[in-house]
């Protein structure tokens, strides 16, 4: 991937330390303008084409927002409207359509595997903006673009995750990228949600420290970096037992000032009842923040597969 | 307000004379590139968020025309998907991550108030493009520049204001701008659609020259403005009383001949059949120039807030 | 039609030899823009209005692409939003509404004929992006252009066209095109699919030549273009009847290397299976090539119509 030229963005695995740190630089360099402060021109003449054949107005938003403040342009199917362009027509040849109008992809898909099969057959390149219980990348990458700037390292910190670690495609995209550093992972959830064997044995081959626990309380001691995610209650076959564990993990200020006053509060939003709003106040909460982030990573992420970082 | 800058258009109440009179200019300034006539890159760097929560085609349409035609760029949620962002997740968070990526906001919104916890919770300026039964500011604002446009005065005027009073969130927004000036307001409709007090209270307050009646031809006569909308005949209990009353306010081009030939028509639509297409060629048929107007106002709007005009 | 400026592409049948020549060889100067190699700001401060009251995401996609690589801007409506706009609003309503928005429309609508109303009632050229079982002229023009590029030339050609060749407008908008030409036409469809008398009718007042036929294999040989579609089984009164037929015209990659293997193969896509895949691998299969050279085409259209070619 080197130089990241044409490369797709599909998962966090086989990103190198090398590759991630150069995605970090240029996000950097990309933050005033994500943040509104200087204007860019350098993806004028470009044009996104940003298919998200599943509803996603979060990431769609700010992968589209990207590309505009650095001059380029977009072209948008969105949700339902999605599911008719892809009926009775193969991912492949969705792909080797829409490279003849734009000049790069972001894409989300209810299908794991989707953005792999796009990317196998259109000739530009192509960033997952999440497919199915699979991966959520770019997602994984302003998560660790947060960490860096919350605390001004990854390495030697204690970072915990909590809520449905069994189907959050966040949580296992940034697990993926953590695994490459010095810290020490709490994974905190019920049981059935616990992290998936294809995590945990991804975790176990590059010989990361992990702990996993039923306790927020106990997570949250110690900790840098509380990411909180939502436990849906839906999910549980005792809906007496969904609802206990829902509440069991909220997460409010009265919690934070008695155990971890500094500890650093992320989440992918949207959030739900698992953060109190009276937590939002906190200097430490950073989950507003995570989201002006992502602007700036997808900037990187755009710019570096288009050659232009 | 003083000069707009950074404000938030919520509703027409709140405006004073000369802050109503600055909008007016600078849509008028705005209208040789509303037209088409000239190009500008006045907004060229700035994001609007085009939220519409509700679908809403034709304000939509025109906020994203007046930003686009300075220069600006825009993103866009567009109806039932619209649902599916706030599903789960608080106005005052959809706020506070748009407010990460645009410059502006546009909202339109089923629920009463939204877009007042938004423009709360965001730290840029939104611009109501209507909300539930609340108000239509901006719909209300280029009715006023319509007035203007086509009479040369707000003052000394008989101005009849016909159909779903009750109901019309246009109407009220209207109602409280013309209650700055120096205006004869008739008001008809139907005694079960006529203006909900909270219109009349502040009208009252205010002190306007208005009366309410149930004859189209008697707000016809001597009118120098006739401003028709919808009577919905399904809001009537009984049927028979809501078609009746919807086929007598239908405005055609003999009545107009045989009452009061200069009579200028507005309408804010879409139309339904309330007024003939036989008006449509008369000279003092605006409705059509009034949606024009309307990227005219928009425009000045959204200057205005962005600290540009 | 003269010099285009103004003009509205409703139909094929309606264009004259030397109108066709002047899209051709404008279409034919944008390739370099819509195949990525050069930029340009030919329609800058230009907004295309692209109302698909239908969904169709690679025709509007298509269509976008060509206005933002051209330096022009687009509002969109897509899909079944649009429905909410139509609603009690009648399409010469919103066709004077759109014109004070928007510099030129592109419009797909269900209701044959509905291009040709908004045409009648806009001030601004409309470009008919396909009406219900109407015609689909930009698809037409493009594959017509394909041809061209393929072959070097219309004249002196033997074309195949296959599939349902009744309710196909494709087929209806392309014929009309080459009832222009010397060209030898062979429609291969099952009888209950077979062109519907407007096209025939038409066919015979050019003095085209024509023939019809159902076997695939027979309009194979000796063809220097096949242009597949797709055959809806659910079409058919007698499934089984249906199933047959669907599945005899599915061209694989043995019957062309038997029967002819320099045949040219185009589809307006999408496809479903009547192209099995071991035939994109072929130089000759030209379907994708053919969703590229519809980025150039409507570029052509839209720089046309807007008198900047």
């Amino acid at each position: 991937m080197a130089n990241f030229k044409g490369a797709d963005i599909l998962s966090t695995k086989t990103l190198s330390k090398g590759e991630i740190l150069r995605i970090m630089e240029v996000a950097n360099d990309m933050l005033p303008f994500a943040r509104k402060e200087k204007r860019s021109n350098l993806l004028e003449g470009k044009i996104l084409a940003s298919l998200f054949f599943e509803p996603s107005t979060r990431t769609r938003l700010s992968f589209e927002t990207a590309m505009n403040r650095l001059g380029g342009k977009v072209i948008t199917i969105s949700g339902s409207e999605g599911t008719s362009m892809v009926k009775g027509e193969t991912i492949e040849d969705t792909a080797k359509m829409v490279e003849q109008y734009a000049d790069v992809i972001a894409i989300r898909h209810g299908q794991m595997g989707a953005p792999a099969i796009m990317a196998d057959n259109a000739d530009i390149p192509v960033l997952s903006g999440g497919d199915g219980a699979g991966e959520h990348p770019t997602q994984g990458l302003l998560d660790l673009f947060t960490i860096l700037h919350e605390k001004g390292r990854f390495d030697a910190m204690k970072i915990t995750i909590v809520g449905d670690l069994k189907h959050g495609r966040t949580v296992h995209s940034l697990s993926y990228l953590l695994s490459n550093y010095d810290v020490e992972l709490n994974y905190v959830s019920p049981k059935a949600l616990a992290l998936p064997e294809k995590v945990t044995k991804f975790l176990d081959e590059r010989g990361a420290n992990y702990k996993e626990m039923e306790s927020l309380e106990e997570g949250l001691e110690g900790a840098d970096i509380l990411y909180m995610t939502r436990v849906q209650k839906e999910r549980f076959e005792d809906p007496e037992e969904g609802k206990r564990l829902q509440d069991t993990y909220v997460l409010n200020r009265e919690m934070i000032e008695r155990i971890n006053p500094n500890v650093v509060v992320m989440h992918p939003l949207p959030r739900v009842n698992e953060i109190s709003t009276d937590v939002d106040d906190l200097p430490t909460a950073a989950y507003f923040r995570q989201a002006g982030n992502g602007v700036a990573v997808r900037m990187a992420l755009l710019a570096l597969v288009l050659g232009k970082a």
